[in-house]
């Protein structure tokens, strides 16, 4: 008898192996429509509950890849070398990293996402520069990472469309959480995208995904193999996601750390992430020598700037343009003084988010305005009545919903915290 | 925050309990067609692997029956007692039992559903006779009841809303195997019903829907303790599925069988099924006393043809119409000589659908006449070359794809297999 839908699902849910056909079958049939979205939420369910085996990941992955097209980075005439991370408060590295690693010497073809839920989108950050644009031609692509050797934009609907559509689908049937659809989903992009390098940015702390070191490393792991598998040089760093990454959280705000840091002047945890984070790309990508493709450098003497400005030009964007700025600040105060021994990520991101930052739907637009400036990282001495955070809002009937999020997520005391790395652990 | 569908789902993907308010949410919810198929399938597949506790099943029973109508009985003028089978190949004790129980002084309310896969359904067998019509108003059901005593029939659109559509979704979700999700749906339909008592016939064996013993107990005390604490006087049998049940296996050829066995002239083990369950529901429905109670008597002495008949005749069908018979016969010999040790259920099940008596989808048509009849039943001495099965069928194409499924089914052997009871155990 032929492979049919009840077949694949039930090997699944009683806890067996999915042969390649099997998930062939799926796979495809989903992507042409032929397979139910109640069928295939009940496999997703199965399999976060069950969990798939090296063997079932590869051919899973496989086979979201060629639900698409692959696109071609042979003509770009540099190595091509790409970052993912898995989403953080504050987490705006991608800016600062795409074009320093491009300064460096790399091609870097960033297609990114848009965010849902706590964590950000890199397009929403961008977006916020008046003029840019996030949708490119495959062509136009590869012509602007020969000329500018960077590149941030959307994924092509050609791309991996059998994710597009399961990703959606998880989002809604609560099977998001699954390491291996997870790993697939991401890995899946990244290897259509044509990059023959790729590190990955795996968060670790409660602003994170998955806020559990284990899991976070097991997701790591899995998508490293995946990797090295379809012949992408991988490596991944785990890195602390306990408190946001710098001090600003939200679309504009973000960019203008971000050109801050490019300019020599970021805050030191987002600078150490960059930096390393552009040490493996810059590895990977075989172009370690000399002081030219030193990120540290290159970001301290703000070498990278003419690259980042080439690539908001190229896009459409006005890199000298003044970001417009919330109508509304309200400071959020330590209640004693002492020591900042807490400021919690995830508590932050849901507070950014309901003051505009970020959507519930896909549909929903995000304000480029809103968000937080923490004034104060875990670790800074505090005076009792001194601001912690500074809320950024348009509508002054957001700030209520955002300080809820924000009950429980100061924590002062006497002592300072003990000190945390920010880069955990590397795998690869 | 206010429950949303993610949540109800998270809480059981993640081995939780379910609250009350959820289970309403969700069930509430999936009715009115504001929780969507993929949600419910998620849900569904996270409870077959995750489980529900008595609490949560309750309150899970409570609203599928709450979701639609519940029949009033209480005008019918006897007591009420119905009887629910797990299903299985061969399992016309329906079409006996309904009129024999109603000939001890109850009434039957017996809403009943169509096959779907390798089990017959009762209303299927049936309109196998002329006329005869599924589908009655409750007046016509009560009505019905008063005079005849006993109406087999469909059970309204309005009766469990909620578990028409969730069975429908579970169908193609392989999550119909779920013990709370078959307990609550066979219960809260029998609830709704109306009925004051219940006997519950659950197969164990090849034929049936839980082959396993341990699993077939499990779903008949799940169900025993639902209908308990709902105030339905509840008990159940758990039968023996490994070979078909008497010796018609087809819609019409199980009519003529059951009319055979209402005259006293039934097979030994449908015999002995069909009295069996009569004493329960006779003891149920608090009728125990006389002669005219014991169902053994009243079917030796074919006391309940004429409440066979009144049943047909009041729902439009001729009691003494000639059922029709397929225009082919093929017969499947044993190879061997000995004793039949094995006729598998589960083989003949798949054989009658495939040669037309079942149907793939809801809305296929099925055949009154294709079928097979058990010519030897396990125990009997057979000679080699002689017939075991006789298949029937009006279209020659359906006979290979049958005796493809019969492939090993059939097992004779030089010694007699051990006897083994048809009614194994009570549960109540």
């Amino acid at each position: 008898m032929a492979t049919d839908v009840l077949d694949v699902i039930r090997t699944k849910r009683d806890g067996g192996q999915l042969s390649d056909e099997q998930i062939r079958f799926f796979v495809d049939g989903y992507t042409a429509g032929t397979i139910a979205d109640e069928q295939a939420a009940a496999l997703c369910m199965a399999i976060l509950l069950r969990d798939m085996d090296p063997a079932e990941l590869a051919t899973w992955t496989q086979a979201m890849i060629d639900s698409g097209e692959r696109l071609d980075l042979s003509g770009v005439g540099r190595p091509t070398v790409d970052k993912h991370s898995t989403g953080g408060v504050g987490d705006k590295v991608s800016l600062i990293l795409a074009p320093l690693v491009a300064a460096c010497g790399a091609a870097v073809p960033q297609l990114s996402g848009r965010g849902l839920g706590h964590t950000g989108g890199t397009l929403d950050k961008l977006e916020a520069i008046p003029g840019w644009r996030a949708t490119l031609s495959t062509s136009e692509i590869v012509g602007q990472l020969a000329e500018v050797g960077v590149v941030i934009c959307a994924a092509s609907e050609a791309l991996c469309p059998a994710d597009r559509k399961l990703y959606a689908l998880r989002d809604v049937t609560a099977t998001v959480e699954a390491i291996p659809l997870i790993a697939s989903s991401i890995m899946a992009k990244k290897i259509a995208e044509g990059t023959e390098s790729l590190v990955l940015d795996v968060k670790v702390g409660s602003g994170a995904f998955l806020p559990e070191l284990d899991r976070a490393r097991r997701l790591a792991e899995t998508m490293v193999g995946l990797g090295q598998a379809h012949g992408v040089r991988t490596s991944a760093l785990l890195t602390a996601m306990d408190a946001p990454l710098g001090r600003a959280c939200g679309n504009g705000l973000e960019v203008i750390e971000a050109v801050e840091t490019l300019y020599g002047e970021g805050p030191p945890d987002l600078v150490e992430v960059t930096v390393a984070l552009a040490r493996e790309m810059v590895d990977l990508a075989g172009l370690s020598a000399g002081a030219g493709t030193d990120p540290a450098r290159v970001l301290r003497e703000g070498a990278a700037v003419p690259v980042w400005e080439a690539m908001i030009r190229a896009q459409g964007g006005d890199p000298d343009a003044v970001l417009p700025e919330a109508s509304i600040r309200h400071e959020v105060r330590a209640e004693r003084g002492g020591y900042l021994r807490r400021l919690d990520a995830r508590a932050v991101g849901i507070a950014v988010w309901r003051l505009g930052a970020g959507r519930s739907r896909k549909e929903d637009p995000v304000s480029a305005t809103a968000g937080a400036v923490c004034v104060r990282k875990p670790g800074a001495a505090v005076e009792a009545g001194a601001p912690v955070l500074v809320l950024h809002a348009d509508d002054p009937a957001r700030i209520d919903a955002a300080l809820a999020a924000l009950d429980g997520a100061i924590e002062v005391g006497p002592e300072p915290p003990e000190p945390r790395p920010t880069v955990l652990e590397r795998i690869g």
